[in-house]
């Protein structure tokens, strides 16, 4: 793969920017990459580790020369580190982001963006439960997607340099506009994060079973939903926060049909029950097919269950 | 391992059957192992794959001169099996099964359990989304719990027995009443299986949202659910069915947390989401200590995401 890009700065370097170093660095696709993050125990984490080829200690001296600036950092705080880059930002440069939500990253950063600086949002759909500078590994997003979201102003030259470094870390990339894209995530992963978040919550709660039971009995079903629970909480504050319409519709439509669910088992209407059931089962098999996940035994977790 | 029983009979040849055969070949737990399916293709496919030692075409075959007999079909047709295999049980022999559901077992079974023959109903915590007799493998009780849950009358000794047949298979066991096991499961399994299958229900309705685009773009979250939600109907249907009760109360535990958060949402009250958020990532390390899953980047799915 060649250098697409001479200097990339990350700024906020958590699971996804540490990802994208790692990704970049395995196919060559810049010449240097250089790093900021807020905390200096991350910053001197991520010196320790060789995470990024210089790791800078204010945001504007890893963004002075870059061509390509990626914001990695909680969709909150977008505007604000926009705000501060903006003075250094190199004519012709582009600025992308990573956020989960769209139309609120660019409401909050586009405002900053100089003349002669491209703005293409995007989001790579990929992640795991863990985050930091030491989460992240190179292969986070072989085969996953990345989603581009241009503005009205963004330069088609400038969409498809960025496209193919996406490519070159792996992804398969697609464009979407930023309203159908917060849609989009509300159904696949905002709305099922809330739910997680609340099942190993109301779990918790529960007086007359025990934590530790809850702990040792949780098979298939509520293991799952704790994995997804475990999710980065400040990322994930400020993803309801900015997504908030799209997710609390798509929470409105899930209450809909759970309560009829529920009226289902009260009432004893087993077919309908079984009926519903086997529809989902179908929509699990087209995940397969599209490649977006194993269809191993015991979910390809591996035989010893570390 | 040393034998525990001259002959077990499976009946029913799902997941559970076919995994505990393997498991009991693999510690060489039994003598002979019968098992029985109702449908001819099933048991044709088991002959084909050699599961059993003896496939036969009728349960009462199976169960003759069986020391141990396993019930593995959906908990809504254990009572009608326990009636058909009730008079060719052997004196001395015991009856258990897999179900999910305990309660509802106990009273559908129990009665035609002959006098001189012990019940001790168990439920292994263990599964993955595939059903039939293809699916099962060796290691998929290793480390899991299974939970057994004697009534009042299972005799000390051969309580001990089927307690050792688990732990030859690789689990760990526990005792528990049948209402305490069927009000944990209904938090640690069912009532989030029913809240996966409803939000891959929701997602397949949307109509501005399309199945292919919930399909290509189901990173973590969503895809995590149609795992879940593509269970065996049948066995579902009757586990909601049958655990009604508790189910149902962990539901409404459910939504009235799940619109706590919502209306946080809506107000914008970052705190309550932030703090909730920290809480639930707190118990998730508890499962992972208490080694009931790995904690591998991407879940331990591997790098090549078939």
């Amino acid at each position: 793969m060649s250098q697409i890009y001479d200097r990339v700065a990350l700024i906020g370097l958590g699971l996804i920017a540490s990802s994208m170093f790692w990704a970049i660095k395995r196919a060559g696709l810049a010449g240097e990459v250089t790093g900021y993050a807020r905390s200096e125990a991350t910053r001197d984490t991520a010196r320790r580790i060789g995470l990024c080829d210089r790791v800078c200690d204010t945001a504007q001296e890893a963004v002075e020369g870059a061509d390509l600036v990626v914001l990695c950092v909680p969709v909150g705080v977008m505007g604000a580190v926009a705000q501060d880059i903006a003075p250094v930002l190199k004519p012709g440069a582009t600025v992308s982001d990573v956020g989960s939500v769209k139309r609120s990253v660019i409401q909050a950063v586009e405002p900053y963006i100089p003349e002669g600086v491209h703005f293409i949002p995007a989001h790579p759909l990929a992640g795991t439960e863990h985050s930091g500078p030491e989460s992240g590994f190179a292969e986070l997003f072989d085969n996953r997607w990345c989603l581009l979201v241009p503005v009205e102003s963004s330069d088609p030259d400038a969409i498809a340099r960025l496209r193919a470094l996406w490519e070159g870390m792996g992804s398969n990339v697609d464009e979407m506009d930023a309203d159908h894209h917060d849609l989009v995530l509300a159904v696949t992963s905002h709305a099922p994060h809330l739910i997680a978040y609340t099942m190993v919550g109301v779990a918790d709660d529960l007086r007359r079973v025990t934590d530790s039971e809850v702990i040792k009995y949780s098979a298939a079903g509520f293991r799952d939903f704790t994995r997804i629970a475990a999710s980065d909480p400040t990322m994930w504050r400020d993803v309801f926060l900015t997504n908030k319409d799209a997710t609390l519709e798509i929470l409105g439509r899930f209450t809909e049909e759970l309560f009829a669910l529920q009226r289902a088992i009260r009432t004893g209407d087993g077919e309908q029950l079984f009926d519903y059931f086997t529809r989902t089962r179908a929509i699990r098999r087209g995940i397969i097919d599209a490649g977006q996940d194993t269809d191993a035994p015991d979910f390809g977790r591996g035989k010893t269950n570390q």
